[in-house]
Parts: C-alpha cells; sequence; structure tokens
C-alpha cells in the first residue's frame, strides 16, 4: 500500500477496514473522495462525527436515536402492551417500513452466540425483563432465524414465561438462515400474523 | 428513508451518494460507523478531511500527491525522458507496482469522451506538450484499450508526432474493454514490453 502518498494511503487504509469495502474499493473510494467539492467532503465527514456525538440508546426501547426517547416510544397511539423484540434497529426499521405494526420494540443490539463468546450480559436483556414490570401483555420475539436468533429467542422465551406474560414468536414464514432486512414487507408481514405461543 | 432518526438519516444519505455504495450497504455502514469507538469515526473523518486538504497534483506529471512533486519525478534515477501516459493516479500505481518501469508518468485524469462531452481541453493535455519542450525521447501513451482511451491515444499521438518525439502504445495484451487496475501484473508488463510505434 505504499503506492500513494502518505495521505491517500492513509485515507484508502481507514476505508478498507470498514465492512464489505475491500482494497479496490477503497482505493476507488479515496481517489472519488479527492476528487469530490470540499463541501461535499465537509458533510460526509460532519455527518458521521454528528451521526456518531448525537445518536444515542432509547430510554425505553434502546433503539439508537437522536432524542431521549424514539419516535416510536414517544408515540402514545402505539400499543405500549405489546413488545416486539429485535436484534438490532435495522430490523425494526424493516417491521416498520411494514406500517402494520402497532406495538413498541425492544432492540437487544446483537444475539446470544457462544461461538462468538456473546452471552446473554452482553445483548439488551436485562433491560426487557425490567420493562416487564411495566402493563406488558405480549412479547412478540423477532429475531432472526438464524441460530444465534433461535437461541436468542429460546432462552428470552424461558426467561419470560415463569413471569407470566405471554411470549410469541414470528412465524418461519421468514426463509430459515435469513436476514431480517432483507425480506420483502409481505413476508415480514405473514410471519407476524402467523405468530405462534411459545 | 424517513425510518430513522434525523442524524441516521443523513449519514446513510451522504453514505448512499458514494460510487459502489447502495441504501443497504450505506444502513450497514451507517450503523457501523455510530458503533464504532469515537477515536476510529475521528480518525477516518480526519483521514477524509487531511487527505481532501493535502493531496494535489505533481508539478511535473500531475499525479495526486501530498508534495509539489510526486516520489517518482523527484527520483534523479528514473529515466525523465520516457514519459508514461495514464488515466488516472490509480494506472500510474498499477505501473509501478510491477517495478519494472523506470521511466516517468504523465497523469491525463480522464480520457476524452464526446459522449460523456470530456474534450482534449477537459484532461491534462496541453500540460503534456508543455512538457516535451524539455529533454523527452519517448511518450508510451498508456491509456485504457476501452474506446475512450483508444479515441485519447489517436488523439495524442497525431498531436505528438509532428513535434518530432517518438510515440507507442502499449501493446493489446491488455485485454480489449478492460480497465488497467484490475490487470495482473504479469499482463501489464507484456503489454509494455509489446509497445508498438504508432
Amino acid at each position: 500500500m505504499d503506492l500513494y502518498s502518505g495521505h491517500i494511503n492513509k485515507l484508502i487504509e481507514e476505508l478498507a477496514a470498514l465492512p464489505g469495502i475491500g482494497s479496490k474499493s477503497a482505493q476507488r473510494l479515496a481517489f472519488h473522495l479527492i476528487n469530490m467539492p470540499q463541501d461535499k467532503v465537509n458533510r460526509l465527514a460532519n455527518a458521521m462525527l454528528e451521526a456518531k456525538a448525537n445518536v444515542r440508546y432509547c430510554r425505553e426501547c434502546y433503539t439508537l436515536t437522536d432524542s431521549e426517547v424514539c419516535p416510536v416510544c414517544a408515540n402514545a397511539n402505539r400499543d405500549h402492551r405489546t413488545i416486539m423484540v429485535v436484534e438490532n434497529t435495522r430490523d425494526l426499521a424493516a417491521y416498520e417500513k411494514t406500517g402494520k405494526y402497532e406495538g413498541v420494540y425492544h432492540v437487544l443490539h446483537g444475539a446470544i452466540s457462544p461461538m462468538l463468546g456473546i452471552g446473554p450480559g452482553d445483548i439488551k436483556l436485562k433491560e426487557l425483563i425490567e420493562r416487564l414490570r411495566g402493563d406488558v401483555e405480549e412479547v412478540i420475539i423477532a429475531t432472526n432465524s438464524s441460530l444465534e436468533g433461535e437461541t436468542t429467542a429460546m432462552y428470552i422465551s424461558k426467561l419470560i414465561k415463569p413471569v407470566g406474560v405471554k411470549v410469541t414468536r414470528i412465524a418461519s414464514g421468514v426463509p430459515v438462515g435469513g436476514d431480517l432486512e432483507y425480506i420483502d414487507e409481505v413476508t415480514l408481514l405473514r410471519a407476524l400474523e402467523g405468530r405462534t405461543p411459545m
């Protein structure tokens, strides 16, 4: 990588460290950035820094948001007695896009994975249990249908059932091994409608 | 794109404007950036701003570099009487990687393309002609073997021949329609060795 000057190499190196960006893409991006108008480069750099500085967890559901409470949790018209548990904010957005789910969410920020050394204490599980002290009627588990997602679903189910709250799992309309955010809205809705007690 | 909060949406939007990054990749990247440690985000943002602020054209060959004169042009051991004309800095880097070319370069920053409205005045062609006033023996045209690259090669050849400088074109070992920077080093060298007068 000593083909270019210091500043170009440094930029290529930082870009190549991002997920899904290989060394060729990093080179192309770097030269694109250098050739971009100054104000556009500033805007991109600022967008990164501003997002990093201002985005935080929602106090209620732990999704990533700008305000102390996210728009879904702050909405009095949503059914706050139904909580859908998802792995991350993108999965929340995927269900929001259907426009048909009226409950609120709980974002775990991960899934239990013994392989990767991620245990129940590493995701927002304790925070979910704390929420059950309120007036909650149903917890819908919408973790991915991957090994980690299923493990997490089983774990949560065993944890919550003794509390006396109804626990459901979105139906297997979601293809096994699939990632929630890439699935079309119809399939997502079908999975929601076909949810079964667990 | 109103699925996320303002800062997240803004970041996704700026990222999606980059070449080769679609809306799904932009979302993944945005959340990756937000979850990155603060110092890493700072480093990436700074690398972009620093590169934009400090990278300029080499006074001699117009490649993108940190200093007034790039390392190749500043090197007295290089053969300054042989100039290889390339479309951009990445193509220069591709030939530098072979480690066998001993001349210097001239970077056009584009190729003539009537389709895209890029004429001879829009690339560093005038600057090439000015360099021929010095002690130049050979100009090797290494523009891509695309329609634009070939057009540019023909144009340069017709422009330079009257000056009395030898003009050569890298051999068609480079596959037609291919992009220089993606070609293996052996093919690049074969193309250099097999260059023919034009």
